[in-house]
């Protein structure tokens, strides 16, 4: 066994305490709101077989992949032929396994083997991480953790109702600014029909998707590359000069694009959706109206999903979208499993996390682990007193140590200092034989002698 | 795309909601166990280099890691005459990354990568699944999940009655009957010693290891077979006619095979360490004597440990150790950082869920996920009270739904029994003229119709 520098894969990262602390209390939020919503945790292998995972992301998602080398002689199948053939040959005989990609495909391999015992319409959750080859950059790691819920089996518009109300839930517990930007399927698709240009519809979502980058020259250059007449491009521009709404009835039912959208049947329906949508909030008394946009441009994921699209941004927090989502009517189509209809959204821890550090929004006492130190001395006495004073303070609840030796004072109250625990507690041959205990509150230096038997008491007052 | 069966790889499983709460259960009492001794969490990525991990685990351990197989053109370095020379050969060529074998390695790698931030002595604990390319079989899994809990820097034995507490108060906290086995690698090496044998003593810890098993006329054969003589095996079995001890420091004072060990310089360090810990564990106030055994045959991961060894048994559980630790003296060693002394214990949470399934221990109340079923009505207005009311019931805490369709009661009460929702919220057209709402309770039929402005604190009683 040679000595090494050790170091860690690329794209990934060690969680220390305070790190571990921060990610907890985001996922504390998301995992309570999700259960007070009626989500149930679900949780899959970390991999999956391969003919599970391949075909179901594209072909860049399936060179992403991890996969895992089979056990044992993993050549045992390959011929000269294949190895002379390159690694796209080799690889399908020496991988079975893939590690997991994201939450979906999962949820839907689980949802089609568990058919005949799952209630429908079935509502889970599920925090865990994913893995992707991605090139690794700032906020993009290889190892990252997806908390989605989704719910499948209803076609009901109180489904996309209560993922708003989840998304204002958990921002506003975070404390986060935020705007949940919404968009429908059936509006992209009328604003297809209004251009009336032979172009391919999906060019169309794949140049509007950019518009925030590329700003309308880039849109209208893009759109023409593709194909698309000038003037289906200008009248895009003019429709869409107005393309972001408040998302109220009211507004809903006003003049603009929306006007001259619901001219077409998709757009008509679609509308009708979001309207209703807008209309069951107002029932729950939603009280997040002012963070909510209706964006004619919001083209995520369109290959997939079918009607509601959510996308939420932290204004300020230097990240993308922290959380997106929406109806599909397939999930399970590529299992052999047809027709059921669902939608779901997803926040991505790592985001939120490095928007709540941009924007200085974690609570401070994160940090705080062990609440109490009871100091240790050389006399055995002492030390009889201070590991029953300690089994008694953690018995009432609080984190505690006793420091392990009977070092210098010094050493011990700077092990305090450096794990940030707020009280010190201090029963020295003084204390032991006057029956009292001194508590010392490092950030205030303040000290107080109290009886042994009022310590959880003034401990609790802390 | 094709369509397929989906399966999942052997030796993984799904968790279903029901069992992701009975996880969540037993893993919460660990971490809260946890953190009021002082230790704080880690968490390390999935995959590490292979060069941390290879080297590590023996043979065998190499043998069973599961390997990433690297992005891109995987075959770029491999030649003709490495394909040609088999697996083993290719095998570095080819992957550069494995999955997390246990949480010990990814600790040291830790320890040693941040040792400059690091306060001394530092306590971790660890939730995270690893995974082992073994043989599936009934308990035991190709992804399981550790709890670790560790102390380096220290070598008090403060940490090693601490231990003792901690697993106390898990299985106490958990219901679950458990023996506590203890022994000490200088009462191993005593013993060795006291046989006064030259065979090689790893082949006495290799064969004392299972007397559990095989015997002693399977012990006796093996030590034989390994080189010893008639006369040491059959002096090792006089000597250990009683094996086990109450673990006590009256019991550690008395006479038998400890008066015997206590005569060699290893026996004689190893009885006062082991008296220490009973002397600690006496003014901690420790309430578990009962279930502390010290066992001289427990002979467990000696090449690994220095110290006081662990091992934690649920009689009538169906399964093995559900716990087991010791001391070690190098735990950073092969990271070019010797001389950090530690002591740390794992809770094997699949072991332990098997266990409690099999006593029965479980609490009945983890299946329930949603308290209250809001049901949904036809006509706008009722939807609009129901949705109101889910919204009130919500934000007091409980955990709802409103069933999404206005479908048949039948259904929607169906649907409720099978998500073992106890409390059913009806206001239909007749309560929501009335002002009132009705509370049925699955379990008992009970129904009573109670003013809206009451439901919570109804609910509440309940």
């Amino acid at each position: 066994m040679s000595l090494q520098k050790p170091s860690l894969p690329r794209g990934t990262r060690d969680f220390g305490p305070g790190q571990v602390a921060r990610r907890q209390y985001i996922i504390g939020i998301i995992r309570r709101t999700f259960e007070r919503y009626g989500f149930a945790p679900l949780e899959t292998p970390s991999f999956e077989n391969l003919s599970t995972l391949t075909g179901k992301y594209g072909e860049e998602g399936d060179q992403l992949l991890y996969r895992v080398l089979n056990s044992g002689d993993f050549l045992s199948d390959v011929t000269p032929e294949d190895f002379s053939g390159g690694y796209r040959k080799v690889t399908p005989k020496v991988a079975d396994k893939g590690l997991r990609y994201d939450l979906t495909v999962p949820f839907a391999r689980y949802v089609v083997m568990n058919r005949h015992q799952l209630t429908l319409p079935f509502r889970r959750y599920q925090v865990q991480p994913v893995w992707r080859a991605d090139r690794p950059s700032k906020g993009r790691y290889r190892e990252f953790t997806q908390c989605d819920a989704d719910v499948v089996g209803t076609d009901s518009l109180l489904c996309e109702a209560e993922i708003v109300l989840m998304i204002h839930e958990v921002m506003t517990a975070l404390g986060v600014p935020y705007v949940l930007k919404l968009n429908h399927r059936g509006l992209l698709r009328a604003l297809y029909q209004t251009l009336n240009d032979p172009a391919p519809e999906t060019d169309l979502y794949v140049a509007l998707d950019k518009l925030d980058k590329i700003g309308w020259d880039g849109v209208t250059q893009e759109l023409t590359g593709r194909g698309f007449q000038p003037e289906a491009a200008a009248h895009l521009q003019a429709l869409l000069t107005q393309a972001t709404f408040t998302f109220t009835p009211q507004a809903m039912a006003a003049e603009g694009a929306l006007r001259e959208l619901r001219q077409t049947e998709a757009g008509a329906t679609a509308s009708a959706e979001l309207g209703a949508v807008a209309e069951m909030l107002t029932d729950s008394g939603f009280g997040g109206w002012a963070n909510v946009q209706l964006d004619l441009t919001l083209a995520r994921g369109l290959s997939y999903y079918t009607g509601c699209i959510f996308e939420v941004l932290v204004p300020g927090g230097g990240v993308g979208s922290v959380s997106g989502g929406g109806r599909y009517a397939n999930l399970t189509e590529a299992f052999g499993m047809p027709g059921l209809s669902g939608v779901g959204f997803s926040f991505g821890i790592d985001r939120l996390y490095d928007a709540l550090e941009a924007l200085n929004l974690f609570p401070a006492d994160l940090d705080t682990l062990t609440q109490v130190l009871v100091v240790h001395f050389e006399e055995p006495a002492t030390r009889a007193a201070a590991l029953r004073t300690l089994a008694q303070v953690r018995a009432a609840g609080f984190s505690a140590e006793l420091y392990p030796e009977p070092a210098k004072l010094k050493k011990q109250f700077a092990y305090a200092d450096a794990k940030r625990v707020p009280h010190v507690v201090i029963i020295g041959p003084d204390e032991l034989a006057a029956g009292t205990v001194k508590v010392k509150t490092l950030a205030t230096g303040a000290e107080q002698t109290v009886a042994q038997a009022d310590l959880l008491a003034t401990l609790k007052e802390m």
